[in-house]
């Protein structure tokens, strides 16, 4: 095995990604985890509970990003008497897990492809 | 402009590289900028003082890889009356510092290529 090889094994590289909106921190790995979860999902009680957060949470992070881009994450509609309320994912909020989604996964192809 | 790129030009894709080692974190950006520096300056006073930093704080940081490691990561060689120590990368500290540039240059050709 040569040094360089050997090197590589033993030392894995790691990163955290996030996305900036004029220079400052708007979406990272947890917004993206709860935006796919709500999608996926249909409703924030149900997203958030799937990773185990609190739909207090899960709406605080949302809510948090949509406030710096004056712009919606999700289209929220109020329950009926039977189905509860339930949550769509906007465009933007797509464009930016596709954004994001694309950059790790180009991250990982890199990593992988040098060792 | 199509809406794919507009949403890459206000969004910009920023992360934290470090390398880990039996899945701890050892080596990160302060670490590579301190040995980077160290390399430079050809002492750990001179090294640390370009980067702002204290001599006991650069030292502390490459102390506790050490520590983690089990393997030096500076050769060190006490001053005489006139010279004052000296500090030399050992060729683990070259090779993470190397890995390390690698994977953080490939990362921001990726970016820039997505853009």
């Amino acid at each position: 095995m040569s040094g360089a090889r050997m090197y590589k094994e033993k030392f894995r590289p790691n990163w955290k990604l996030w996305l900036e909106y004029k220079n400052e921190y708007v979406f990272g790995p947890g917004a993206f985890a709860i935006l796919k979860s709500i999608q996926k999902a249909g409703t924030i009680t149900e997203g958030a509970k799937a990773l185990g957060m609190s739909y207090r949470y899960a709406w605080g992070v949302v809510r948090g990003i949509e406030e710096k881009l004056g712009e919606r994450l999700l289209d929220t509609r109020k329950g009926g008497a039977i189905g509860g309320g339930g949550a769509v994912v906007t465009v933007l909020g797509i464009k930016l897990m596709e954004l994001y989604s694309k950059v790790q996964n180009d991250f990982e192809r890199v990593v992988q492809e040098s060792r």
